[in-house]
C-alpha cells in the first residue's frame, strides 16, 4: 500500500476531505438509524411479538396459509381462503438451470433463476402485486427443478390443484405430501415470510429505490441472504440434534455441552429477548401433528430439557428458544437436505421481499447514504 | 386495504409500536447519514474535485489506463504499466447467454451472466483482489458475447494481447479498434470506475456485509444501476445531439429549447456545483484526438454554445457540464448503441464495486438499519 501522500505533494486551496465532511452523523452499519417506514410488520423483540399488518404471527400460523399471508402482506387484506399455486418455469429459464453445474450451490442457482426470470420479460415500473405473485409462484418451481436436475432427475410440472407449499414439495420429491407435512412446511413459510428491515429486505428496497425492477431487487436480496451473517443457521441445529441422537440422551448431552462451554444452537436471539414468537408458532404446529416426524419429536424433547437446564444455569436471564431451533426439524422432517435450507428460507421470504418492493415503489425516494472519506489527501501521481 | 384495527380489537399490555420506537433518528432515504468509511474516492462536489485514493481524476485519465486505475482502487498502489486483459466466458456461462431471448435487456443479461459466473465456482470469504480482477475481466467478454449473440453473430474469444477496454471493443465488433477510439473509451471507463456510496455501490456493500460473495454483490449492484434514478441517462444526451444535428445549428437550437422551458441534458449535477471533473477529463481526451468521431466534435461545439447561453440566462449560477454530456458522444463515437450504455457503465463501475467489496470485507460489520412501523396496531384476525 502506498497510501501516504508523496513528498512534494502541493498544498491545495480546496478544503481537506475532513473539513468538507465535518458535522454529519456517522452511523457505522446504520445501527439504530431508521432508514424508512413500513406497514408490513412490527418486530417487538422485548415482548416477543411479531405482527404482520397488526396480526399476531401465532394467529396467522394457526388460522392462515402461506398464500393468505403473502396476500395479506401484498394487499393489506385478510382472506384466509386466498390461493396461490406454484408457476411453471419458463422454458428459457429451465434451459439455464440445466446449464448450471450440478455442484452449484442452491442459493446461486435460485439467484440465477430469478435473474433469468426477469430477463425473460418486461417488468415495468412500478412493481405490481401481480409481479409479486408471479415471482413468488415461480421461485419454488425453479428451486425444485434445480434440485431434481442436479440429482439427474427430470423437473416436475406444477400441479395447479396444490397450494404453493405442497406444490413445492411435490415438485421437489415427485410425491404429493401428506397434509401434516405440508402444514408443517407451510407454517415455516409463514413465520419466514417477513421480518422488517433485515439486510436482504433492505437490499431489495435500495435496489427498488432507483426504480429498478422486482427481479433485480429479489435477486439482490437472495445474494444478501446467502451470507452467513444474515442470521440463522438451521443446519447447525440439525448437527446438534444429530449429536443428541435420541430423547433419553438429551439431558446428559445438554449438561455436558454447557459444562464444556459450548453454545447451544437455537437459543438466544439478537432481537428477541422473550421467547421468539416464531418458534412458539412452529412448536404449536409440531405438537398438533398426529404423526410427528422423528426430528420434530426429538426437537420438542430437547427444547424442554434445554430450557430447564438454561434456567437453572442463568436464573436471572435464561436464553429462550429462537426460530432456527424449530426451523431445522421442520425442514428435515419434510425431507429437505440441509444444503437446501437457505434457499427454502429465501422462498418463504419472497412474500416479504416483494411486499417491501411494492411498499417502496408506492412511495419512492432514492436510498443513498453518504460515506466518510478517510483516504490520502489530494496528491500528484508519481512521475 | 383493511388496515384499520377491527372493532373489538382487545387492548394489550405490550407497548404500542410507536412507544417502542420513540427517540430514534429517522433519516428517510438515509440522506446525509454517513453509513461507512472509504479510502477509495473523495467526491468534492463544491469544488469540482474527484480523487481516487488521493489522485485527481484528470491526472488519472491523462497518465493512466483503466487497468492501472482498477489496480489502484483494489491495491492502493499506482502502477501505470499494470495490465488486465478480458477473460474468456466459461462454457457453462456462454450456454446461459445463448439461452437468453434476443430481446433481453443488456443489463438483465449482464446481471444474469455475473450470477452464473458466481454459480460456476467457489468464491470463498473474504473476497480477494484476485476475485475482483477475475470478475472485472469476465464481464466485458460476457456483455460482448451477448451483444453478438442477439445479433445472430458468434462470440469472439479474448485476445490476451489487448488491454481490457480495447479487448471489449474487439470482442464486441470483431475489429481491433484504432488507438484513439480505444483511448476515448478507456477514459470513459476511468471516469466511471468509482464514485463513493452511490446506490449501486452501497448495495454491493450491504450484500458483502452479510459475508456473501463478490458475484452476489456485483449482481445486486447491476440490478441497482438498472434503475433510471441511479443517475445518468447518456442516451438522452444522444437524442439531444441528434436533434441539434450539426454544429452550425447549435446556438439556435439551444436558445429555442431554453425559450420553450426545456431542460438541457448533460448540464447540472446533484453533487457537483462546479464543473464536473469527469466531464473535463473526457473533453480533454476528446480535444486531443486527431480524428474526432463526428459525435465528439458536435458535443464540443454544443457545449461551448450551451455554457455561453446558460451563463447569459443565469449569470449568478450557470449550470455546468456533467459527465453524461461527454459520456454519450464517447459511447456513440466508439460505435456502441444507446441500449448498451447502462451495461457499459456497469462494466466501468466494476472496478469501484469490487474495490468496495474488498474494503467492506476487510473491516466488516453487518449493515442493517432499523425501520419505523407505521401499520395497524395489534389486532385479532377477523373470524
Amino acid at each position: 500500500m502506498t497510501d501516504s501522500p508523496p513528498a512534494g505533494s502541493p498544498p491545495t486551496d480546496a478544503p481537506s476531505p475532513e473539513a468538507a465532511q465535518a458535522g454529519r452523523p456517522y452511523a457505522p452499519g446504520l445501527e439504530g438509524v431508521i432508514a424508512g417506514e413500513t406497514s408490513l410488520s412490527f418486530v417487538d423483540g422485548a415482548n416477543g411479538r411479531l405482527l404482520y399488518r397488526g396480526y399476531r404471527i401465532g394467529d396467522l400460523v394457526e388460522q392462515g396459509t402461506y398464500p393468505a399471508v403473502a396476500n395479506l402482506l401484498w394487499s393489506g387484506d385478510w382472506d384466509p381462503g386466498h390461493r396461490l399455486a406454484t408457476a411453471p418455469v419458463p422454458p428459457g429459464v429451465l434451459q439455464i438451470l440445466r446449464a448450471l453445474p450440478t455442484s452449484t450451490k442452491p442459493m446461486d442457482a435460485l439467484r440465477t433463476a430469478v435473474s433469468a426470470w426477469g430477463a425473460n420479460q418486461d417488468l415495468p415500473w412500478p412493481a405490481t402485486a401481480g409481479q409479486a405473485r408471479a415471482l413468488t409462484a415461480f421461485s419454488p418451481s425453479a428451486l425444485a427443478a434445480f434440485s431434481r436436475l442436479r440429482a439427474g432427475d427430470e423437473p416436475i410440472d406444477p400441479d395447479p390443484s396444490l397450494d404453493l407449499v405442497e406444490g413445492f414439495l411435490y415438485q421437489l420429491t415427485g410425491t404429493k405430501p401428506d397434509a401434516a407435512t405440508a402444514r408443517a412446511l407451510d407454517a415455516y413459510f409463514i413465520v419466514g415470510a417477513e421480518h422488517g428491515f433485515n439486510a436482504s429486505t433492505f437490499t431489495a428496497r435500495v435496489i427498488t429505490s432507483t426504480r429498478s425492477d422486482i427481479a433485480s431487487a429479489v435477486g439482490g436480496a437472495i445474494g444478501t441472504m446467502k451470507g452467513p451473517l444474515h442470521g440463522g443457521a438451521p443446519s447447525e441445529v440439525v448437527d446438534q440434534l444429530s449429536q443428541v441422537g435420541s430423547a433419553d440422551r438429551a439431558e446428559a448431552w445438554v449438561r455436558e455441552a454447557l459444562a464444556k462451554g459450548e453454545r447451544l444452537m437455537g437459543f438466544g436471539h439478537r432481537v428477541y429477548r422473550a421467547y421468539d414468537p416464531r418458534a412458539a408458532a412452529l412448536r404449536t404446529v409440531a405438537e398438533g401433528m398426529t404423526n410427528k416426524p422423528e426430528w420434530l419429536q426429538l426437537a420438542i424433547e430437547v427444547e424442554d430439557v434445554a430450557l430447564r437446564v438454561l434456567a437453572e444455569k442463568h436464573p436471572d436471564r435464561p436464553l429462550k428458544t429462537n426460530v432456527e431451533f424449530y426451523a431445522a426439524p421442520v425442514l428435515m422432517g419434510v425431507g429437505l437436505t440441509p444444503d437446501l435450507f437457505p434457499a427454502t428460507f429465501s422462498l418463504a421470504r419472497h412474500a416479504g421481499w416483494t411486499a417491501h418492493v411494492l411498499e417502496q415503489a408506492g412511495d419512492n425516494r432514492l436510498i443513498r447514504p453518504d460515506v466518510n472519506y478517510i483516504g490520502p489527501a489530494e496528491r500528484d501521481l508519481p512521475r
